[in-house]
């Protein structure tokens, strides 16, 4: 398999409940999304864990970095929510080398129509097969390096430290 | 601008007309999919035609050459049809030189809820910000150099040559 | 069962084929369209053809009536491309008595994001079950006799003979 | 007019806000699924509220029995959230009469792709215009007189108190 996708949960992947009214995770899009862009990539699609990125815990931080680095592939995408996307890609970046690390994640679920994941996927499977090694966030058409980047909430979109 | 991108029509843009049962074009969706990907790039884009890539003239492969030569920028996307998206591409190295260059399309129209126009754009919109200069095809996930790939018309997607 | 409905084909199940970039029919939509309307009506789905309804032969036609008259049910819905519905509906109200049957279709595929079909077979399955016996067509939000009817094609929507 | 459409908001018109993960409500989706719908019915919407039916106070509940009393049609679609739908139904039959009423929701948002919002609708204006005066509930393309029917909340349906 040439590139790894672990999959961590994040609006991405939210569904609506529609006994509770609430939003809440089921299986992961990934692979039904991968069939709707046509990838044709060798791709390896893992579910490490379905969660909140507020609610991710330092053991299930840790979980990640060692996946990435335990596996084989050199080039991985991680699917993951947005709110801690930066904390966790400096974790990674801290943990793994000489590897290309692409985090994305979505505004909007995949399950809404108005949904920006497919366009976000499609963007990460092609920068972590071009970009160098090192760790990155892709997210609104951008790439950007893991120690010059934050979420703008007021926005809804990441930005450069320095921009 | 940084990104320019040119729509020439294809699959990607064709409509349901209700009134007589048939695909055809009216305007582009690339602006409509580029806020759903919630695209933060500076992005210019400009329609050259809407044409069926099977009914692109020898006249309008030469226009979309000499817009890629003619303008400003150096990272240029094209939307296309995908029939005859290697053809273009070839004629595109011919005449271009110093630029990134990235041809995409779609197998199923935006309008329709299955397409992988979205999937397609964002990975378009990546490459070509994270690859040399050159021309390329982004399609199913991948980036194909223009004297390295073709139609695998059974099988509706892109492969290389010597794969 | 409570409701008969008999699929012929027509906009409402056409699909696109991404290999020839043309419209067929392979399978109905209905079943998911049922579900997605969370129906819990007795309802029994059966495909009778696959055609559009410009050509729908005589023969074809006569095996609709027939379904209708031979069927256990007293309320029917009967998918149906426009062009010839109102044709197919003069047929059965020719043919067939003492039930309530609603013909319904679509103006746009419901493999579109923009279709009207969910919308027309939520209404067709309701006013089969509260108007009285006699041949309806169900579009457009309205219910017309099947002899006070016809498709205006310049506007692409049902109207009254005697507007 | 001869339909009106009496909005309240409900899980049909939810939104999901980017910013805070959170479901809200915007404006309604209600002309935006007629247009959808192709609907050509005289139809006059108005928004009353736009409420979580949980959190329908006494005094909006009075407010749309008055709506319905005050407007001059006597078909009247009131969208409405699935919760406290049976109530508010109760409320309109002890101070309306003479008039046809049906209420109707969804289980899911309408922007969300698997939304029954658009075949619940399309059943809603076609029992509306069929049925006798009273007050009805138009859901899972049945329709409930209002004194005999509750919502199974385990199911996620809606049933007659005596199946």
């Amino acid at each position: 398999m040439r590139v790894r996708v672990f999959v961590t949960g994040g609006t991405f992947d939210k569904e609506y409940d529609e006994l509770t009214g609430r939003l809440y995770f089921l299986d992961t899009h990934v692979d039904e999304m991968l069939r709707r862009g046509r990838c044709a990539l060798d791709v390896d699609v893992e579910t490490l864990m379905m969660v909140d990125s507020l609610e991710m815990t330092d053991e299930q931080r840790a979980l990640v970095v060692r996946a990435c680095r335990d596996c084989d592939q050199t080039q991985i995408v991680i699917t993951h929510g947005t709110d801690t996307m930066v904390e966790t890609a400096a974790a990674i970046a801290a943990g793994v080398s000489g590897k290309t690390v692409v985090l994305t994640g979505a505004m909007v679920p995949y399950a809404f129509g108005s949904s920006d994941g497919l366009f976000n996927l499609g963007s990460a499977l092609s920068f972590v097969q071009s970009l160098p090694a090192g760790v990155y966030i892709a997210m609104n058409g951008r790439s950007f390096p893991w120690d010059d980047v934050r979420k703008n909430r007021e926005a809804g979109a990441f930005e450069r430290l320095n921009a």
